[in-house]
């Protein structure tokens, strides 16, 4: 499949190397045409992978990953181009984390709206999916990392049944997630997106960042 | 140990029943005395119960329970009176929810402040700690319920070590709470509170209330 992956931080390179290894043909999209950290990603990732810009990626991919920092999705999603977004499946996994006042960070959107439901409202269009948001990038694609013989759990949001189970089919299946809930329709990525804080809580706590959580029934 | 539960709901008589069977001596706490809900828990929970005003109950108290509804928590720790709650464990377990727009709940307070700072704000010389609220009640008690092997993570939050140690010590442990995480002063209180929405919308999706989050790790 030919996928775009927004973003060339260390969310958008981990994802988009773990999509070359499922077999898929990546676009790494950012700003500019040339950035100098998806070209050193397109150089160490083979012939199925390349770069360029927001738009190119998005009008190549068939699939859309956006993994920018959350303060800049909307932004990546509107030089992406609506027409270029349309009908596809955009999987979000930012964040609205706003670093703004220190560490720990806490949310620029929550409680009565979430990121995922503002990018549903801006790009009708798209098929939004809201998923992995909840773990490292190392965690979101190889649910076994955890040194527990168990698995946590993964979440999905969004307004289009079949968009969600073809993420699950070809992306959370193949990475290791084989406990994933269907919590509904876009608006119930508040619950994912206000799970950050006790994330990052549980991180300076513990000394670690390989976790997830599990829903234990 | 003579204990306080404040709040005559489902929670409160859930905490009240289980901190008896515990062997200990619990004083249920609501606005009047007399009020028949706390007297029906009295009457089924024997000898060791005794129920009265949220003052009387704190009077009472050494250690004191919050399961009142998140809106009324600082209304009946005023009723209670500080000099009732003052050098004292103040074991919060409600949860900030707003029902006011229906289904499903957002938070009155959240993001940047959480109920159980105000809870320590309002009464800077009881010892709060926040935990258990991430459950249903009987989850609270019974960590095990879960129909799974394994069990769920419970937090702790809170300034005064001492206090939060003793609160694991005395009714997280006997509860089969076995994965306490410590994460810190009373302002990681936001990361367990913000967890609800995701819990609402769990709830929703499985049909299923009994169950607890695991982090694994």
């Amino acid at each position: 499949m030919k996928i775009a992956v927004l973003g060339t931080g260390a969310v958008g390179k981990t994802i988009g190397s773990a999509l070359i290894r499922l077999g898929h043909e990546v676009k790494m999209g950012s700003r500019t045409n040339g950035n100098e950290k998806a070209l050193a990603w397109v150089a160490a990732n083979g012939i199925n992978a390349s770069e360029g810009t927001f738009a190119e990626a998005a009008a190549f991919g068939e699939v859309i990953f956006v993994a920018t920092k959350g303060e800049f999705t909307l932004d990546a999603l509107r030089a992406a181009g609506n027409a270029n977004l349309a009908g596809k499946v955009l999987t979000d996994i930012s964040n609205p984390l706003d670093f703004s006042k220190g560490m720990p960070p806490s949310l620029f959107i929550c409680n009565t709206d979430s990121l995922g439901e503002q990018i549903q409202a801006a790009f009708p269009d798209a098929k939004v999916v809201k998923t992995l948001n909840i773990v490292n990038c190392e965690v979101m694609v190889n649910a076994g990392k955890s040194s527990a013989a168990d698995r946590g759990t993964m979440f999905v949001s969004g307004n289009d049944a079949d968009a969600k189970q073809s993420v699950i089919r070809n992306f959370l299946t193949p990475w290791g997630w084989n406990d994933v809930i269907d919590l509904g329709d876009i608006s119930t990525a508040r619950g994912t997106e206000m799970l950050l804080p006790l994330w990052v809580r549980t991180w300076v706590a513990t000394g670690n960042g390989h976790f997830s959580f599990k829903v234990v029934r």
